[in-house]
């Protein structure tokens, strides 16, 4: 029976309720964590992948990013729940395969051409602070093991209007980056799922003041060219099995 | 007469002393604010200065990155001090050029393969959120300016000691990168200014826990091949004049 193990954050809705639905179908016998804010959809998600995923274990995990006082706590005995893979074990999964933080949650609140100022600390603290708290101790606890970065091409590409969000992306991407020079048998891989068709993309399309962008986004979802969640999830898990590391995004051939 | 103002961070050792001197070398009859918290350094890099800028003006702002509940009124007050300049101004200078923001305090504290938990959001909160806070601040009040940016070869090549770091150096350059995107008569520059002989290079070469780093940072240091901070003070002052944008290193030959 596969020991695979996945802790997917940000997992009640959009990209990691799809992130969870690829591991379940790629590794049936997996224990998956969801964490999340305690919210109807949390609550619904978990319910809705258990009554699939028969042949593993879904765990429901309420936990707030936005709260450093308890998520540093919450987490650590999440992770105390998962044991360390030993070395010795003899899976057909590469190590590093066996378990995986999908560090997915995030935000993107402003969209106007100077972010406001009490939004500026909030959504650092949710996109950055809390995403390398979490990488940090889970690849203390499991040096041997994969971290996947949810990332965006945001991260590597400055948008005008988005300019906290493109901040949290890029130092994501690059914190992960020095994690996997420091930590030899972690794999990091900072991936770009893509522009979705999710509920983030509908509030850029209601409160983007860019035009031209949200021109853009609006035409992209006419034309039915957003990305589907579940096949860059799809992507993605496979991504991390073959080991991928660095910076890859959805449309890379790969 | 000049209508020159410089606003420094971090005003009181290193690279900020020397932007500092830089700026009043270049610019005599300037009014020069100098940013740090109270100690016996700041207020001496103030009277040193005042004693030498006797054609322009030098303000001493006592003012801490490390606590949001007092820099953003601190900040605020000291910009109200500073008249917003009129665009049928026939100065020789660009306006552009005649009020520059050098965004230059941040800390390097941990230098390990995994951060202190309790160390990221201190790191983070300091090098990168007041960074971009002030910033925002600032292209609000003053949107034909100039903001310097002090980046680093972190920003853009990971270290794996220095996660932390690079995360926040990595993050301003791209909040940046966004805000001159954003703001069409803003200029941003982010400047590297080499691996410097401050303060910052003597914790390296104490406190880095890779021996690789350590070895090339004292061997720097022996050798004399670490970058006088004057001459690279120099060299971001005339970028600035330059309107040069986006990330440029010390060494790249511009």
């Amino acid at each position: 029976m596969s020991t695979y193990t996945a802790i997917i954050t940000g997992a009640s809705r959009g990209f990691g309720k799809s992130l969870a639905a690829a591991v379940s179908s790629k590794h049936p016998t997996s224990t998956i964590y969801l964490l999340s804010r305690p919210s109807p959809h949390h609550t619904a998600t978990c319910s809705e992948l258990s009554s699939t995923h028969t042949s593993g274990k879904v765990i429901k995990v309420d936990i707030d990013f936005n709260d450093p006082s308890t998520y540093i706590e919450v987490f650590n005995s999440t992770l105390s729940k998962i044991p360390v893979p030993s070395s010795g074990d003899e899976e057909r999964l590469p190590p590093t395969s066996k378990i995986v933080l999908y560090n997915n949650h995030g935000t993107l609140t402003s969209l106007t051409p100077s972010p406001p100022i009490s939004q500026i600390p909030l959504d650092i603290n949710l996109n950055l602070t809390s995403c390398l708290t979490l990488s940090t101790l889970f690849s203390t606890r499991y040096p041997t093991s994969t971290i996947v970065n949810v990332s965006s091409l945001a991260a590597i590409k400055p948008f005008g209007t988005w300019s906290i969000y493109c901040a949290g992306k890029a130092g994501r991407d690059m914190f992960h980056d020095c994690l996997s020079l420091s930590h030899p048998s972690l794999k990091t891989l900072n991936y770009a799922p893509g522009a979705m068709d999710t509920d983030m993309q509908s509030h850029i399309r209601e409160a983007e003041s860019d035009k031209d962008m949200k021109v853009a986004f609006i035409k992209m979802k006419d034309e039915g060219s957003l990305v589907d969640p579940y096949e860059s999830a799809v992507k993605c898990v496979r991504l991390v099995e073959e080991g991928k590391e660095g910076h890859v995004d959805y449309w890379d051939e790969v």
